[in-house]
């Protein structure tokens, strides 16, 4: 029997309506057949850049709908949501231009030498789609990270088909987003099955696990990925698995810094860490700010900008209950006090607040070790540290992250701290800021979104355009005569893609 | 008690000297915290480059005694090692040259832009090195693919330091190799411990599990390096194992090719299937001929050929026992016949040989399966193919591999059968050859040496300029005044790496 999927309003707990059914494993099972089925399809690169042009046109005409419904699964707004909408399109439009531009196939020939020795072949690379792509979506961006996000787009500009196990809580969102994936698909001549959504965790289990699926990407919780992860590594014939897990995004206050801008830093944190509720994967979890009274004003302005934030509504009650438990968690730990107590607000909402212990607490082995796990949610701790030293040894004990960032003043960088802090926080997250908040992620081919474990299981970004790679494998031709080979090899280089031609790089003309 | 290591002669099957002893687990443990602790050292490019062109000239300057050695415990001769010294030697400086090109950084940048909704940060990419790099080296290559070879020679370029497994089979001339390393270590001003060697069965898993050990690089066998793979994916943190394990490198002769050149494509390969007694991951393993005349014919002539090739010393006792028994149990399956009789040869040897059998037999379901699994040693399969049908479903049943080659007749361009069969084979290996043999790897940039599981653990090379990028992972600063980043990532380009600014490439001039 036909499990339903319901779309529920987080704003009252209410079922909105049956948005679709769970994905039997026989689902699962046809919807990875057809995609795998139709993967040729995808070769033409200009019928690629037409999908994602047209998908973004798609997603844009049915704008209004597509917002209205997200807003009311998710209860992240209008404003917001019209924002993510134009990322989103945004994002598939960039692919489309990395398709025009190729530099991604990272072509390499090196022609035949016979006078070396041994003689060199004619060998040339460039990369090829690894096939069908599991994209899981993520809770907290309904469009941009979720079924027409940016791990369906990167995979699609690679030329590979998608299956999406859609996010649970915005079912109805994915499907039509789905519907204009697909939509855009006829459109421009290829089969619809070059995109399908399915609905369920186990069919999500499933598709992990299909012998035809050839690559995952995922963004969520460090339990659900990881599990994901392990099954992926466990096949018969393991696959790449991409996750975007956690991160505490650790941000860092210098003394001068906060004596220059305290009240400054202060605000800019509430902000930061209250925007979508918390619930942005960038928000920073934990704050470093100096010991003394210019740290105490920057703590001061935090608590009385975070009083002036209303309560809002976290993406589901499962999500309003992890948070509850996890700002009682840490509350109860020794030493940790809560100048702005996070917590229930009134109806479905919850309240922002931060926490406050001394560096020392953390740095002592025990229970406190709670503090370096990422809370989802409008919370963050604020450590103070007793001196630089003290600060090298917090930092020293952070898991990976997908951002750190430093306040600097402007004597940090004369006196070598902030050299000092760049060289202590690069190995600690794939992005690493100077100055502002790290939520906010540009879509740009220099952006990197992703870093040491839990933050990614991979080395790759899920944003920009590098994100492209993850969906692709090298592959070397040896000898093969021009009239074999594909365009992009061939000696007049008639797409004009950038190429490494013994050793000389080749760029685009003008 | 300290377990002894013996270098052993496989010509005798005497042990010839203790040369080493095995690493207990705080060995293992010491060798990978000094590797941790001397990262720092190699982030100096310049430092880099002259470590791995004067670790080419300590191994060319030990050559002699190193070749001598080598051979002695891998019975490989003189001639043959000679090259691969040459080969380890040219791999060290080519990724000398790698690091003075930049490319592999990767570089973007995007400036600031306000323009734009949302305004862009300025961003700046490149990559970093991950840390402490083990190495698994392989049995079959001493040298090129051993202590001093590629994995080494990537990983220190991209400036991780390493501690190399070394392969039981060769231990003295691991001994050897591993101090000449660390000679060049100390005359470049470098600590000795960016290169440490360890020996045994269990250090090598203790290696992988090793919290500060941040990649591995593996050659060898499907068993060996799954579990080192599975181990890696089922650390608390996972880290990234690049593991090359097996190939069958299939190799296509089609009817026209046949009929073209039998007798030399017959010749062709009874020479690559018995290059270094058979021991190559390259060697084509598994020949599809088409039935008939013609491809009688190179089958005859495969036999000649093959009855002319003098027995050899395979590299250990336990490698010939299980080439025997792989022989044996290949030859017992129905419908296998054995024209030349793989096996015993005399003393220590084993005679080279190959199987045949009707494309049909593999096509259907049953044992049949092991005939797609790599025999190690001087053995390949025939198999008869009665048609282009069978033969494009003979292709749908195999695995991943390193290589797959096709060998064309002249009609067979024009006629679309050439086109055909490298579609066809692409999504099968990462190499692809037209004409000629898989046995023999150039290092060049446009190498691929990997492929589709169980070819590789992941989508890399372990040879050519692109092995680099195992051992790296991107990082962007996001606005980072001037004067804390680094070079690569400054206005001026003062190293003149190439580069992708604000999506124009720039290349170094000249």
């Amino acid at each position: 029997m036909a499990v339903p999927v319901w779309s529920v309003d987080p704003r009252t707990g209410n079922q909105r309506e049956q948005a679709a059914v769970e994905a039997t494993a026989d689902e699962v099972d046809a919807a990875v057949r057809a995609a795998h089925a139709v993967r040729d399809a995808l070769a033409d690169r200009e019928v690629r850049i037409a999908l994602l042009r047209v998908a973004a046109d798609e997603l844009t005409a049915d704008g209004e709908r597509l917002i209205a419904t997200a807003d009311a699964e998710t209860a992240l707004g209008e404003p917001r949501l019209t924002g993510e909408l134009g990322r989103t399109t945004g994002q598939l439009r960039a692919f489309a231009d990395e398709i025009e531009d190729g530099g991604y196939l990272d072509v390499i020939i090196d022609r035949a030498d016979a006078s070396l020795t041994p003689p060199r072949p004619d060998l040339r690379r460039y990369k090829i789609p690894l096939g069908v792509v599991a994209v899981y979506a993520a809770s907290n961006f309904p469009l941009a990270f979720s079924v027409p996000g940016g791990d369906t787009a990167s995979a699609l500009a690679a030329g590979s088909p998608v299956v999406v196990k859609a996010h649970p809580d915005h079912p109805a969102t994915s499907e039509l987003a789905g519907a204009a994936l697909r939509r855009a698909a006829v459109k421009v001549g290829l089969p619809e099955d070059v995109v399908t959504v399915v609905h369920g965790f186990d069919a999500g289990v499933a598709l992990v696990k299909h012998p035809l699926v050839a690559a995952a990407g995922f963004t969520g919780s460090v339990r659900g990925g990881r599990a994901l992860f392990d099954a992926a590594a466990a096949r018969p014939r393991p696959i790449p698995f991409h996750g975007e897990l956690g991160s505490l995004n650790p941000v860092v206050v210098t003394e001068v810094a906060a004596a220059e801008g305290a009240d400054e830093i202060g605000a800019g944190l509430a902000g930061s860490m209250t925007m979508g509720v918390g619930q942005f994967c960038t928000k920073p979890g934990l704050v470093l700010v100096p010991a003394g009274e210019a740290g105490d004003r920057l703590v001061t302005t935090l608590g009385e900008k975070l009083t002036d934030v209303a309560p809002g509504v976290l993406l589901d009650g499962r999500m309003r209950d992890a948070f509850l438990a996890g700002v009682d968690a840490r509350k109860r730990l020794e030493g940790v006090e809560a100048p702005v107590d996070a917590g229930e607000g009134e109806g479905r909402t919850v309240a922002a607040g931060f926490l406050t212990v001394d560096g020392g607490r953390l740095l002592a082995e025990g229970d406190h070790d709670l503090l370096l796990e990422e809370c989802f949610g409008p919370l963050t701790v604020v450590v103070r540290y007793a001196d630089t030293g003290q600060l090298t040894a917090l930092l020293g004990r952070f898991p990976g992250n997908l951002t750190a960032t430093v306040h600097l003043g402007a004597a940090d960088t004369e006196s070598g701290t902030g050299a000092r802090l760049l060289a202590e926080l690069t190995p600690l997250a794939g992005r690493v800021l100077v100055g502002g908040w790290p939520t906010g992620v540009a879509v740009t081919p220099a952006q990197h979104h992703g870093g040491p474990y839990p933050a990614s299981t991979s080395g790759s970004t899920s944003v920009g355009a590098t994100a492209i790679e993850r969906w692709l494998r090298p592959v070397s031709y040896q000898n093969a005569p021009e009239a074999l080979l594909p365009a992009e090899l061939r000696d007049d280089n008639p797409l004009g893609v950038p190429r490494r031609v013994n050793g000389t790089r080749e760029v685009r003309e003008g």
